[in-house]
């Protein structure tokens, strides 16, 4: 059973919209049992809708469509669909109640071009749409499901949710897909595959071992197809038991998961809390953290330190201290992580300083250069890295280390 | 002058990574005058990769791949780009002192298979990849352009940006493509469609309005395509002048960009300065705004409340206005907002207190009830939300509506 999602909207090609759909969707068919095989990204005309859907056609048993079904004029998903089938719109009564409730519920006046929200194709199943106006449109042709849904993430959610798969586990009988995922860290993909090549090359055809490398992380997934879950669970469970006694010390996590929920689940475990003192990060460390739903078991509060004054008012820095050594130093950090530390009674603060560039850099603290300070009750660990280039990339990496060497600490 | 991105790896197909490669690549292409007119993402097997390099070279003058180029077993790219242009692998030299240079200086030990990464397929051009192991490959055949690039994203723009782009400009004559985007917020597209009907209606064959929808916001982007950029320039502009004067009130940005930039702008215009104390954004807020260089200019610091205690002890907030009103209300986030403001010293102070969920909903106060307050020159302004399901989804909801009623305070 394999499906393709055809992505409709010029805004995905020119990189304005970035495709979270297609991730979301491939996330949830893998869980179903369904493989995807291709996520087709296309232009709003005419010519390359039709000739996406013939290609799908022939390439796959459920082709999912997202996009091009809002109210306005370059939207021409439905008009392109209802003309595949060769299938005449149609008023279809519950989805006009739908939008009129939709606007009476807001308040809104309904204008003539959302009445037309409500024509659905004839033949085709009308999926009813809660969270928006377009509806969803299920149609099956030459033994193909094809269903087109609108853009937009949350409608297309809830009709994935509430509509499309439970329909798509009803009429088809879907395989069987195990995946099994752990996290490593300190160690690059080649020094991974080299300390497991007898592993891999033992490996039976049905189980796959992919190597997902991101900045300080590798992530090992291995997957498996069949029809008996339980021997495949059991049969996976022993290859990724052999994987992990090869590289133990780099396994963090043996479940797909974020440092952020590692790291949330020893917090809450040994009964630790935790604050920080942000100046470079600012504010985007304490939001990862509190991301874990329950974090506010272990998480108390932060500075966030962005201008030297706070710093002084708020942190207990010495403006000597900044003065003789800048904001970006051990010093200052240290002192950052302290305070915070004892304003906010916690076991550990974490503080960072450090220049995001593009300004700011000098030869002896170029752009990248980053210090973290974790204080706990064995002492003050300090640590200075070069993070590269790149804004958003120095505050993603530092993000990464702090919370990593804070397990390091708590473990 | 048209292109498809052929962007290969389960992980992109089962949803474990954001295919963010595509989306840059998209408007890089798009900057430059050359159409993505697809996206295809499919499968690390070789009939998948060959299927697909098929495909695009019936369809495209220039296709780009990426990923599929580490040294590890699941990375079959190289070799199947080898067999599809019956091109035998043979070591460059120049690779190899790459790859080389990259292991001594991160002083470590080379492996056998990494060797391997400087391998290139004969009557390629090797495109040399400072940033990483993994070369880039350049191949004409039959008047298409394939080039072959890994997927991390770091060693792909590098790829792009020194190698990639300057060839394509060198090697085609590229049309222009100009587009000219305005923000929107407060109005439905809808509603902005039936406002100026007779504009969109008017417009000649060669421009293209779209309308991008997003919570809070609507872009309107208008795209020409020609030969002369100067006339075509000229004529966006005026059709773009005549639709914002339909609209004037919602629009708040006429060129592309996120609301913190723009509030940015204004804060450093008018010498303002802003500050927040935040519980339920906890930092994401601060965060956002300092995504923006330059921001220290106009932001100080914040105080991130996730606690009750650290609401009491460094907002000022009394333990007995919290056990009446509960820590999600009017008269905490006032006084949250009014503390920050004074502590920083700052002309304005943003505070949030809400209820992201899943856990912590009542009857009267349900998952998304949220509480903003901006303490300014005039006074407080406070407001209510019901912001629906979702925790990430409620964080970045609140962060819009602050930056947005922020802004209307300052204008």
């Amino acid at each position: 059973m394999n499906a393709i999602v055809l992505s409709i909207g010029d805004e995905l090609l020119i990189g304005q919209t970035l495709n979270t759909n297609a991730a979301w969707m491939g996330s949830e068919l893998n869980k179903n049992g369904v493989e995807l095989i291709e996520v087709l990204t296309i232009s709003d005309t005419a010519k390359s809708i039709l000739e996406a859907l013939k290609y799908a056609e022939s390439k796959a048993k459920l082709v999912l469509i997202t996009g091009g079904l809002g109210p306005t004029k370059d939207d021409i998903t439905k008009k392109v669909f209802a003309d595949y089938f060769n299938a005449p719109l149609i008023e279809n009564k519950e989805a006009l109640k739908n939008v009129e409730g939709f606007f009476k519920r807001y308040n809104r006046d309904m204008l003539p071009v959302n009445k037309l929200q409500a024509l659905v194709p004839t033949g085709c199943e009308m999926l009813l749409n809660k969270a928006g106006t377009a509806p969803g449109m299920w149609m099956e042709s030459n033994n193909v499901v094809f269903v087109s849904m609108p853009g937009v993430p949350s409608e297309m959610k809830y009709l994935m949710e509430h509509e499309v798969l439970p329909k798509i586990k009803k009429k088809f009988k879907l395989p069987v897909i195990v995946h099994q995922t752990m996290m490593t860290q300190g160690i690059g993909e080649s020094y991974i595959a080299d300390k497991i090549s007898d592993i891999e090359n033992a490996l039976p055809q049905y189980i796959k071992l992919a190597y997902l490398p991101s900045p300080g992380i590798v992530k090992l997934r291995l997957t498996g197809r069949g029809e008996n879950e339980a021997s495949l669970l059991k049969e996976i469970d022993f290859i990724f038991s052999k994987i992990e006694n090869r590289i133990s010390k780099h396994v963090f996590s043996k479940i797909e998961s974020k440092l952020e929920e590692v790291l949330g689940g020893v917090f809450r475990d040994k009964k630790l809390t935790v604050s920080t003192a942000e100046s470079l990060t600012c504010g985007a460390l304490a939001s990862r953290i509190t991301t874990v739903p329950g974090s506010s078991e272990y998480f108390s509060g932060s500075i966030v330190a962005y201008s030297n004054d706070v710093k002084i008012n708020q942190l207990n820095v010495s403006k000597d201290t900044i003065e003789r050594n800048g904001a970006v130093s051990e010093e200052v950090v240290t002192q950052m992580a302290l305070t915070a530390k004892s304003l906010f009674g916690t076991d550990y603060a974490v503080a960072t300083s450090g220049i995001a560039g593009p300004g700011g850099g000098t030869d002896e603290k170029p752009v990248g250069t980053v210090w973290i300070a974790i204080a706990g009750p064995r002492g003050v660990f300090t640590e200075k890295f070069q993070m590269g280039k790149g804004r958003d990339r120095v505050v993603e990496k530092t993000i990464f280390s702090a919370l990593s060497r804070l397990l390091q600490l708590v473990n």
